[in-house]
């Protein structure tokens, strides 16, 4: 029977979410725990494949099981094997056409910036720090150009695998609350290190030295060379994925 | 010539503020950095000494040095010598009469409790988990028995080496922002553990275990005994220090 699992996670000391020969992975680590709780081997698909450093607060995963165990048990099993830094905070079992990559019809992510002047240290891991003041106005302007479908060559990374650069992202919102900076995004699906090159246009354009209009030269030219800085995976979050129905998962424990 | 600092940190990696000759402390750490920008020993004074993993938002030192700095010098130098999980905000020349401990006319503490079914893991070590459901209504019935200038003897650690266990809590207010139960408490000083020891009391009623009336009972009978369990360290930040006139202190940093 194939099961859907939610995850929370800190990504600092794992090589990201897939699986690694000789580094630690959040997959890894995920399958086996799990492999634990239902005695034969398990192996997971994740909706959102994150990078090294990058967090979640909400990763959604399916997996395919022989063993029967009632969802409390898949997660409380888990999580007694699983480190401090990943949480599976809820099962759920789904019929055999979901599958948590290909039936998602929407990624939500956050970055977090810490803009202040000195550096953070209760938060270090968990946001990216600027200290030049960010104008979150000229960040917004700068964001609605991207809003749509387009080709986001220019922003994703040169070694990204996919075939297709065209993505529809449905909202991109900046804000500020205190001295964080806050952008969020959603898209139907995103490129490889789209969302981190979106925060480093968004970035510089808020520090001034681009003008908003440079994040629309960007993309038109769809030319990653011409895009800015990839912004530092500390401060990214997955933080919910959509299904179409019958697929309604808790936002947070089911337990 | 004496400098007021204000100083983040995360306490989990530390021993506590205070200087251990065998274990890393924040003011041991706080000082080396201090000293290499003085170039000479400084030593600091705190306005509150946490424990092992307590953490700090604005902790407020003091110290006399005989150097000349700007206050961006010394914030910036010492933050290039200290190690990520410890930034100093923000530095001021202060006279001779501040003290940062006994001229501090009161302490804010902020308790965070995660409360949900699964454990935390992204905020593993900045939050206290509690997988009971908390009733914040009866726990803010109970914490208004302890508000004003009342004998803290049932709330101190039974090694609290204060003379007098009179306090005057000026607020203790419990509110909830999602699964986050946020215990904010304010007075002229605390006991040492009073702070841990309130949110024992608190978690014990807000889950059911206790009536909150128990809080009064607690604290009526004068005996650290008659208490409930020492909550964990994880959760608790020392938040804001109030000086009186003329020390104005940024609430961040001044750079």
């Amino acid at each position: 029977m194939r099961i859907a699992l939610g995850v929370e996670y800190a990504g600092t000391h794992f090589c990201g979410w897939q699986f690694q020969p000789h580094a630690p992975s959040i997959q890894g680590c995920v399958e086996a725990a799990l492999s634990k709780v239902a005695h034969h081997p398990v192996t997971v698909i994740c909706a959102g494949r994150t990078d090294t450093g990058v967090h979640a607060l909400a990763q959604v995963i399916h997996m395919d099981v022989t063993a029967q165990r009632s969802p409390r048990s898949w997660v409380l099993g888990a999580n007694a094997n699983l480190s401090k830094d990943i949480s599976i905070l809820w099962a759920q079992p789904v019929d055999e056409g979901f599958h948590a990559r290909f039936s998602a019809s929407a990624r939500h992510y956050r970055y977090i910036i810490l803009n202040r002047p000195t550096r953070p240290a209760l938060l270090a891991k968990q946001v990216t720090w600027e200290h030049r003041p960010l104008n979150v106005e000229k960040m917004q302007v700068a964001a609605n150009y991207l809003i749509g479908t387009h080709d986001f060559s220019s922003y994703r990374a040169l070694a990204c695998q996919a075939k297709n650069p065209i993505r529809t992202l449905s909202s991109l919102t900046v804000s500020r609350v205190d001295e964080q900076v806050i952008i969020e995004i959603s898209a139907n699906a995103f490129l490889h290190h789209m969302v981190r090159n979106i925060a480093g246009v968004l970035m510089t354009i808020g520090c001034g030295e681009q003008l908003p209009l440079w994040a629309k030269t960007v993309l038109e030219s769809r030319n990653r060379t011409q895009g800015g800085v990839t912004a530092p995976a500390s401060g990214l979050y997955l933080c919910g994925v959509d299904y179409p129905s019958p697929y309604i998962f808790p936002k947070q424990s089911i337990l």
